[in-house]
């Protein structure tokens, strides 16, 4: 734990044993704020978490060992503090925050996209029903709040105002997401004003806690909210890469599942905004009512790889790194520190392509 | 506007007439936060507010003077603040954030309980379907909070641990309200800590929002709070005896749908509980699968009276208020307040019986 709580000059843990003792640290913590929410909020919050199978009875251990996936951004906002000369566990609680508001964004989020499957399991309102799933959703957003609010002052209330003001983006950015779906066509500077609210407040907010608990000033916490940020577009673009070429495995959802459900994605919106053949036949093929089977899941993948719209979004992906990393300087990081995050940026916008 | 931000000795304004300035005085400032919300929360929130029709356009004039209810729960978080010396004006932001909360309890309520009818019209989700009314919800619990957050220090530090305080509990009453259609029993004890959870903390935390926001000390605070919880509690027996003998016309609701529905509430616990053979013939006819016809809910609500349901209910407003009006004196409020905060309870629990 020694890594954690101090710099050390010699950074030899690799990204994913950092990863292992971020979740170790978080982890009782977590634990207590889903305790404190009544039932049937708590089981359904540990369901979702792949705690437990739905009636609260143990997962084979192997699934066990997978709960709650990688937990990235906890451990973003304790390398965030510790980029400021903070202790990670001083950031614990943002890091719980932080956990507890992306589950409740991702139980709403399968409610309101009817998604029937998250993390590989059957998603929680096909479990326990739409009613349950929200109020779950509800007590999570408001344990994320208690817990911030708990922190000694003066750092709950910056902390609390730092996820005010994302909660904002964050719901602006679902909305935009809901409406480009009835949208005709969306632009690419449409598409990243949405996922910089849908995916990179909250990932900005991540970081800009971490320092906001160290008790960093006002342009470190800004660097640092500007690198989760741009990470976390970075991320979802990665994301819809992933949900046009990536597999099963990875994404819990069937291949080329966000061309079946003709989602906007970005690639999507790059190819249709070309104007040469590939783009054109792309806006015939999704104006088509009928449901895309697996030729024409093949066939528009194809064509969105040929109007250009995959290179365009690997190179949105490198743009939003370089940025991120440009940003991270400004919170004048310590070099181990600054190279941990550089890894574990590497280990979010690289994921198995 | 001199009878709100001033005490006066002579109290001719009635309470309508207040709850007119009340409103007169907070509408501006709701109307700003609801305008700071993303589309289509914003047109969602005024719907079912009653601000616009489905589609935005404008209200018959009529209908729209009603827009809103009576909006007692701004009203007494005016009257609070007035309470312990300070001006209605210091505590609209309060006023403002609880509306906001109330609504979005009621888009989440109306969703978990299938509930097509609010305030006499469509309910939201029924218009907008249930994804939109979800986000819609947390688009309205985000803007409360972001509204205290906006306060001047500390403030806006105090009213939000005492929003987050509240939320909690509301949650957890309404966990326990969902969960008492699947109990076979539920005792008068289970049903009244259900209730304070469930109407009492948000009327609760109205009345303490006014005693904070006017810099009033933690006793007097305290005693504003256990006002408004009792209030809201006696608020929600008289809610239950409404839906068993109430008129269409109030509730928006057809007669009897509590007991149609089988609805556990207060008057229907208390007879249930009852050994007598009116109390175990309304069990009977609770138990069977079957809905129940005109003359079904008739017999219903004959039972209940005859088991003693209706007596304990009204006993239960009695109680209720008296604590109430205990608990403001605690407060140490000027003559004049006391009295119109008197009369704004005998308003609630009153209401058209």
């Amino acid at each position: 734990m020694a890594a954690l709580t101090a710099p050390t000059t010699d950074v030899t843990a690799s990204v994913e044993s950092f990863l292992d003792e971020a979740r170790a640290l978080v982890a009782p913590a977590l634990r207590d704020a889903v305790g404190e929410l009544p039932e049937p909020e708590r089981r359904i919050a540990g369901y979702h978490r792949g705690w437990h199978e739905a009636d609260g009875s143990p997962l084979p251990s192997l699934a066990c060992a997978q709960g709650g996936g990688k937990a990235v951004r906890p451990a973003l906002v304790l390398l965030a503090a510790r980029a400021v000369g903070g202790s990670a566990e001083c950031a614990v609680p943002g890091a719980v925050a932080v956990e507890l508001i992306h589950d409740f964004s991702l139980l709403h989020d399968d409610v309101i996209d009817g998604d029937p499957l998250r993390r590989h399991r059957p998603a929680a309102w096909t479990v326990y029903g739409t009613p349950a799933a929200v109020l779950a959703g509800d007590a999570l957003l408001v344990g994320a709040m208690r817990t911030l609010a708990a922190v000694p002052a003066p750092s709950a209330d910056a902390a609390l105002q730092e996820v005010l003001a994302m909660l904002g983006r964050l719901m602006a950015g679902q909305s935009q997401d809901v409406a480009f779906e009835r949208l005709g066509r969306v632009g690419v500077g449409e598409y990243l004003d949405m996922a910089e609210g849908k995916t990179g407040a909250l990932m900005g907010c991540a970081c800009a806690l971490g320092g906001v608990l160290a008790g960093a000033g006002r342009e470190r916490v800004a660097g640092l909210r500007d690198f989760g940020r741009c990470l976390g577009v970075a991320f979802q673009c990665v994301d819809d890469l992933l949900g046009i070429w990536g597999t099963s495995a990875r994404s819990g959802k069937p291949v080329g599942s966000d061309l079946a459900a003709r989602k906007k994605s970005l690639p999507v919106v790059a190819a249709l905004a070309d104007e040469g053949p590939a783009g054109r036949r792309l806006s015939a093929l999704y104006e088509r009512p009928e449901p895309l089977d697996e030729a024409g899941i093949a066939l528009a993948a194809e064509l969105v790889e040929r109007a250009g719209g995959r290179e365009r979004t690997e190179r949105e992906v490198a743009r939003q790194t370089t940025a991120a990393m440009r940003a991270l300087s400004r919170a004048e990081p310590p070099a181990d520190v600054y190279r941990q995050m550089q890894e574990l940026a590497v280990l979010l916008t690289g994921r198995d392509r």
